[in-house]
Order: C-alpha cells, then structure tokens, then sequence
C-alpha cells in the first residue's frame, strides 16, 4: 500500500461519520430558516426540524493581533427540550457540512425525548459554511494558521457560552458533548480542557491513541484484514495476492489495457505509475468497506448492502486461481462498493468522495496536528507492505502545505495514554472498526469507561435505530443513555447543593 | 484614584513576588554554568546552587504557519533529587526575571530535601531572556502576539516532556506546579488543564477569580484599606483625608511648589495633570505596602521594616490636621517605603521599580487576556471613587498596544468559579494581601483545597522560612507539604499498580 493511499486514508475519516443519508443538496445550505429533512432510508423517517443560526467567532481564540471574527454556523433542534429538567446535547462537529452530521446522527434525535435535550450541532471552522476566510480559508499556511483543534474547541466553548447567556432556560442545564470519529476526540478533548462546561463526553470511535508511540502503527490494517478474513473464505488472502498480480499482469505491455478494461475503469491505466494510483485506490476500498461495515442496508457515499465484506467475499472465495481470473474477482468485488445501485457506467480510481472543502481541511489537519502513524507489512494484513516514514510524510506536508508536522504535540496537549484524571467521557468502539485500534476499549476509571460493540462498524452506535442493529449496539446505546442520564441528574443534584 | 494608578496597579503584580533578595546583576544573566547566590537576608543563607538551561520552544504551539523558535531559560537545582522516589517541583515562571524568582522563593529550597525534589524554575516567554523576538518582542501587537497564559501553558508542559525525556530518571516521578501570584494562577490552571504533567499544584496567592462578574470590583482596595485601618488609629482616615487636602493645596498657586517640597520630589510638580499623578503614585505606595506587609525586614525593590503599615501608621494618628500638616505626616509615611535605608535625596513619582521588560509584558497582558476589574468608592476604602470603566480601559489598551482586551475569554478558558471537577489544587492566601479577595479561600471539594494564613502578606508562604515567621504561616506550609506527599505517594502508588 502506498504512500499517498495512507494520505488518502486520512482523508477519509472526513466522511465517514454515521449515519445513511444523501447528503443535503447545496441550494439548501444557504437558507437560514426551518429545514425538514426525511433522508433517513433504512428506519421509519424521523423529523429532523432543526434551524439554522450563526455565531461571530474569533478567527483566533489564542492571540490578539488580529480581532477578526468569522460565522461559525450552528443547527437548534429544541422539539423535546423542556426548561425544567431538560439538558442539552452539544455535537462537537468533526471535518465535514454540519447538516450533514445533523442528518446522520441518529442517536441524538433518538434520545433528545427520554433527555428532555435540546440539540445543538456546530459546525468545525474551516468545514461546511464556516469558512474563517471564505473562499480563501484554503489559500495558504498563513489563512489555514487557524484550523487546529485548540481553535474548534475554543469556538465550541464559546458557542455554548453563548447559547447559555442568550437562549432563556439555558443557563442551569447540563450540556453532554458528542462525536464520532474525529469528532468523538474533539467530544472527549472538550470534557477533558473545558470540563466546567459540559458535564460528560461521549466519544463514539474516538481514535484518540491513533498517535505517536501509542499503538502499533500496523493496527489499523490488520483489522481492516480481519474483517475480511472473517467474513468469508479466502476472502483477505485473495485480496493479498491481488497486488501481486497487479504488478505482474501491468508488467506486461497489454497488462495496462487488459486491468483497465477488466475493472471497468473510467480512464485507462496509461503508465506505469498509475498502478500505484490503483493499487492505492483499491486499498482504500477496502478500508472503506470496514468502516462501514454495517449490519442492514445503508447509504453513505455509495449505497450499500447489509454487511456489505460478506457480499464482497462471495467474489473472493479462491485466491488459487489465475492472475486475470484474480482480477476479474476483484472487479465484482470493487462493483458490490462502487456499484450497488448497478447505474454506474465504469469506475473512477480518481473518486473521494468528499467534498472537496471537508478534504482539504483534514489533509490540512494531518499535516499539522492529527500525525497518526498507519503501516502494513503484508503479513498481520493483507497489503503491501509499507513502513511508517515520518520524515518523508512531513517532507510531503512541507510541499503540499508549507507546514511540518508535530507528532508529539497531541499527546503533550491531551494526554495521550495518561488521562486518568479526567471524569464522565464514554469511549465507545465497534470492534470491526479499524479505528478501534487507536480507541479506548477498556475502562480507565470508573467514569472514563469503554463500551465495546462486537458487530460494530464505525461508530454505529451514533447512527438511528435500525430493526436490523444487533442487540450489543442497542445493549451500548442503553448503557450510554443511563450514564448521561445520570450524569444529568448528578448535575441538578449538586445545583441543588449550591442553592 | 485615578484609572492610571489601576493600570500601573496591575504591573505592580509583576514584581511583588516572593522573597527578598537583592536581583541578580545583568551581567551573570548571559552565563550558563553553575551559580551560587547567596542574597537571602533575614535567615540563614541557604545555598542557592542552579545551573541555567534553554529549550528550543515554538513561539507559536497553536499554529503552524511560523516554525519559527525561541530560547526559553530554565534553571535546574538538583542537589537534594533522588532518582528513587524523589519528585520534580516546578515553578511556573510569572512576568519576570526567572532567576529572580529562584532566588526569592525559598519555601521551594527549603522544602527539597524532604521531598528529594529536583526544583526546576521555567522562565514565562517574554520576561527575562526568554523573548521569542529578542529586542522587538515588544515592538508591535504582531510580535506580542504569542504572549498569552495558553503560550505559556504550553511552553511548561513542552519543557516538562523534555525534561522527562531527557533526564535520566526523571521519566517515572511526580512533578508538582508551584508558583505565587500570576505564577499561581498559571500552577492552578496548568494543573487543570495538564493534570497528565503534573499531580498537583501550589498556587500561592492567586487571584484566579479576580475577573470579570466573579468578585466584586470594590475588594482588592477594601482589604488595602482594612490593612492601614487595623495597622494604627485613624491611619487609613488619614490617608482617606489625604486626597481632599492634596487638591485643596494645589488648587492655589503655590500649592504644586509647596507640596514637591513637603514630599521631597525629585522632579517638583508643574502642571495640573500631575496632581493626579501624584496621587496615583502615592495610592501604588499604599497598595505596595498591603502587599509586602511582612512580619519581618524585606528587601523587596525597597527595604523595609518588619510589619511596615505599623511603621507607616505611626505617623497617620491624627486626621484632624490641617492639610500642610497632613501632607507632611504622608511624607513622613511614604519615606518609610521608599526611604527605610535613609540613603534616598528625594523621592521619584515616575519610579515604578519594576524591569521594564517585565512592565510592558504585563500590560500587554492586562490588556488581552488577563483584564481584572478594580474599582473603589471612598467608603468601603480609603481611596478616591473610580468605577471600573471597561470602555475607557478598552480604548486605552487600543491606544497602547493595538489591541482589544476579551475580558470574558479567561472565565472561558479556564473555568471561572465552576472548577470543582479538578484536583490536588492547593490555593493558598494571606488574609491581609489584598489579591486574596480575588483568590479562592474555601475549599471548593476534598481536593481543592483553600489555605487562609490570618497574618500573611502576599505569598508569604513562599518566602523562605523565618525565625518570625507567624505560626499561622509554619501551619500553612506544613500542610502544604504534607499534601505534596499525599500526591507524590499516590503518584508512586498508582505507577506501581500500573506495572
């Protein structure tokens, strides 16, 4: 697996948050009034009524130079929130559109009745609308100088400051954050710098170990292996050989030819280095896959079956056959992920899928603060081995960006293994999520616990309801819900106490 | 009192910190190997051995467009450091000379044997040598930028990491956070915000709540005033008189010549404008007084007698004077500050014995994050009326430095009066240092803990140990010490659980 396919990589947490739902159509995201979305596919439709705000923001929190200020926006779902009792749950938005996140977080309109909770999504600055410098937030190292984490979770502070001086009967209620993903460290970061303002964090696929000298580097890829492995004969040792035959098969002058039209591809494989291009492209599908591995039908970027590597491996059930005949498997395979709706013409190696803002961001984000080492050796997974290099790494951000990464300064910022002080945060895991590697899946303390869900992709417990959710996601979102209950209840307990 | 006096009260806190010693002369500062200082006067000299240190710490931590390093300065005193569960004391450099701070507070000397603790002293960016742009740090909001708490903050737990890392033996040991004043406020809230560094904090004398909405603006004059008023009859209605009587003399013609001669002025007064110069100065002197009224000689940046508001006071008996008889008992009062060695020719209005590096930088910082609202009313204290006027405190900040204080952004940041979900934070507070009416003095929970000492002055438990020291300060220490030991065991213990 290649260099810029772990680049790549990267990028991909931008998208996959939870959630099955078509994106919000761009003309949408201007308005600022009352949206009514009905994308939910795979449950009864839930109203998501939520409405549109904006809040000035410093560019930068931590200096006083400039006294800029930015719109960050934010969405309001107060339909079940109530004055007396009630709570607000505060999505802590990862790198993507917050409407988006809005419409597939499922589990907070799920539980907003039972909480009494007002929802509150906002929006990450330099993600969606909320653009520091507009069109130009992207120009530079100089306009991208505010995009760290210190920056979102200073905007998130003072958002809920905000919500708290301004909306009447906000004061006096316990707000709980929430994230998935990246999203999920910057929920649990945010209990862990700014704990007098929320009173608990649930942090749902939080790699927050994912970082220097924390786990093995090859973690990753070996559970992406394993899900494969699991879910059908031969299905990762056939992927495993697939590089192999790749390179023997483009080594040959028609091998390019013959690739491009066995896979369908939209541009033909032209040179040499395109094959790494592939290779790197079809590692991602298969990372991709074990993301989001979910137990029904669903629809993220490309709509998918249940347990969609099961229907992947009924492809990839030989790996003791010919190089073209290995090839042609792939294809079926790579068409289960590219292909379901079976409208698509030909595959596009050059597709990611994310919006291009969210993607620039979070490549931005890599190349800065978020260095999380990834390495394969073929062995304990099913790629080509790759080591990690970070020099080269911070030598790619260099040309890309202009910046050098700082390895080290996340774990200086927030801890790393040693957070045992801090208090109310759920880490919760699926364990078929490659990102449970880097996550928190034992208890720390007795109020730093670990929720492991055993069917669970990338974080499925944030995502709606489903008739098909196995019984450990509904067992996790249950014991979820008691502890912010609780946490709630602590809260009023000791405002009592003071009054 | 005039809204100068408050700002130059504010820098005021950049040198009334612990100790008495005698600054080292510029020219040691530049050397790098080991001292010897020897510049306590009231006790027994203790050996002061450090070595001088510098870091290479990134000027900014919070944004990757500048790469750009400074040296910061350290200073390290290892003769009592056990490998073999000793402990690390840290001190949070405030605004100034870092090597100043080393020698003055001897609570840290004193207490290192018994702790088998490595003292490490860590200069705050912009005092001292450690100036992220050498002779223009100061020049400009551009390169003042990056001297801000969360900086500073970060250069600690940068230097933390790297000392670990780089000392042998010092990887597996509890470190601690001291620090007195604004180094008080940066211990607590470097402890809330790194509680992964270090265990606990000391926080000696810090108004962590001396902001916006928290306490009453009135509190720090009051406590100044209940000082004079407890230190001798009728001292502090003198003093409440005083003011009246400075105008009423210089409203006629030969008032300003008259009381420049009374007071022994260096520079005799000439305008009207520097009537309320006058008085400001001489509002400083009293302020300065309630601050260092130690139960013993001190050489602060003046030297002065054991307990000086009772010195002082003694020649404020009697308010029922004329006004040129008042004047010359406040001359009397003001030579026992300024004049205790009797070798001053005349006393300096423009004197504001702090560095001046140490002075711009705190004014700055008054002026961005660190806004302290004071005001007085003539009743509750013995100054002239002034409200706190956040607008005319805004525009002047612009005119100054070209920028605009966020008096709401360190409540924010760093918890306001909602703390309590922190640990091992020691506050401790002398009753008659007025910055203690912005400190906490109750315990907030089992492990927040207030230490109030009747009879202490500023910090006084820092200071080294005295034969006059009050027993409510030997009470205070000891405790002090006997939680560091609670952490430190802990720390050992849990670190034993671990392995």
């Amino acid at each position: 697996m290649g260099r810029r396919s772990l680049l790549l990589l990267l990028l991909l947490l931008a998208f996959l948050t939870p959630g099955a739902a078509t994106p919000v159509p761009p003309a949408l995201r201007a308005l600022s009034s009352l949206h009514l979305s009905t994308s939910f596919r795979s449950r009864p439709a839930v109203a998501m009524k939520y409405s549109i705000h904006y809040i000035q923001q410093k560019v930068d929190h931590f200096g006083f130079h400039t006294d800029k200020t930015f719109k960050q926006r934010y969405l309001i779902a107060d339909k079940h929130w109530k004055e007396d009792g009630g709570s607000i749950l505060f999505y802590t938005g990862n790198e993507g559109d917050i409407i988006w996140f809005c419409n597939n977080t499922g589990f907070m309109w799920d539980v907003a009745e039972e909480l009494k909770a007002m929802l509150v999504f906002a929006e990450h600055r330099y993600y969606g609308e909320s653009l520091p410098f507009g069109a130009n937030s992207f120009k530079d190292s100089r306009h991208l100088n505010f995009l760290t984490t210190e920056q979102a979770l200073a905007d998130f502070a003072t958002l809920i400051k905000y919500l708290k001086r301004t909306i009447p009967g906000a004061r006096n209620q316990p707000v709980i954050a929430l994230g998935g993903s990246y999203g999920g460290m910057l929920a649990a970061w945010f209990r862990m710098k700014y704990p007098h303002l929320v009173v608990g964090a649930l942090a749902s696929s939080a790699p927050i170990w994912q970082f220097e000298n924390m786990v093995p580097c090859g973690v990753f890829m070996k559970i992406v292996t394993t899900d494969f492995r699991k879910s059908g004969p031969n299905c990762s040792e056939s992927i495993r050989r697939s590089w192999d035959a790749i390179s023997r098969l483009t080594e040959k002058g028609t091998g390019l030819h013959w690739l491009s039209e066995a896979l369908h591809l939209c541009t033909p494989l032209t040179e040499s280095q395109d094959v790494q291009r592939l290779k790197d492209w079809i590692s991602e599908t298969w990372v991709n896959l074990a993301m989001v591995d979910y137990p029904y039908e669903s629809n993220f970027l490309q709509p998918l079956p249940a347990w969609p590597i099961k229907v992947v491996c009924q492809y990839l059930k030989n790996p003791n056959v010919s190089d073209t005949w290995l090839l042609q498997n792939i294809f079926q395979a790579l068409n289960v992920y590219y292909n379901y709706s079976g409208r698509a013409r030909c595959l596009n190696i050059s597709e990611t899928a994310t919006s291009s803002l969210g993607a620039l961001g979070w490549s931005y984000q890599t190349c800065t603060e978020m260095v999380m080492p990834f390495c394969s050796n073929g062995i304990d997974d099913m790629f080509e081995p790759h080591s990690w290099n970070f020099k080269e790494f911070s030598d790619d951000c260099f040309k890309q960006w202009g910046v050098k990464p700082r390895p080290s300064w996340i774990p200086t910022m927030y801890g790393g293994k040693n957070i045992s002080s801090h208090t109310n945060i759920i880490f919760s895991n699926g364990e078929i999520d490659p990102w449970s590697g880097g996550g928190v899946t034992k208890d720390i303390t007795d109020t730093l616990l670990a929720v492991v869900i055993p069917e669970g992709a990338h974080h499925l417990d944030l995502r709606a309801n489903n008739a098909f959710d196995p019984v450990t996601v509904l067992l996790a979102r249950s014991l979820e819900v008691r502890h912010m209950k609780q946490w709630i209840k602590d809260f009023y307990a000791s405002l009592r106490k003071m009054h």
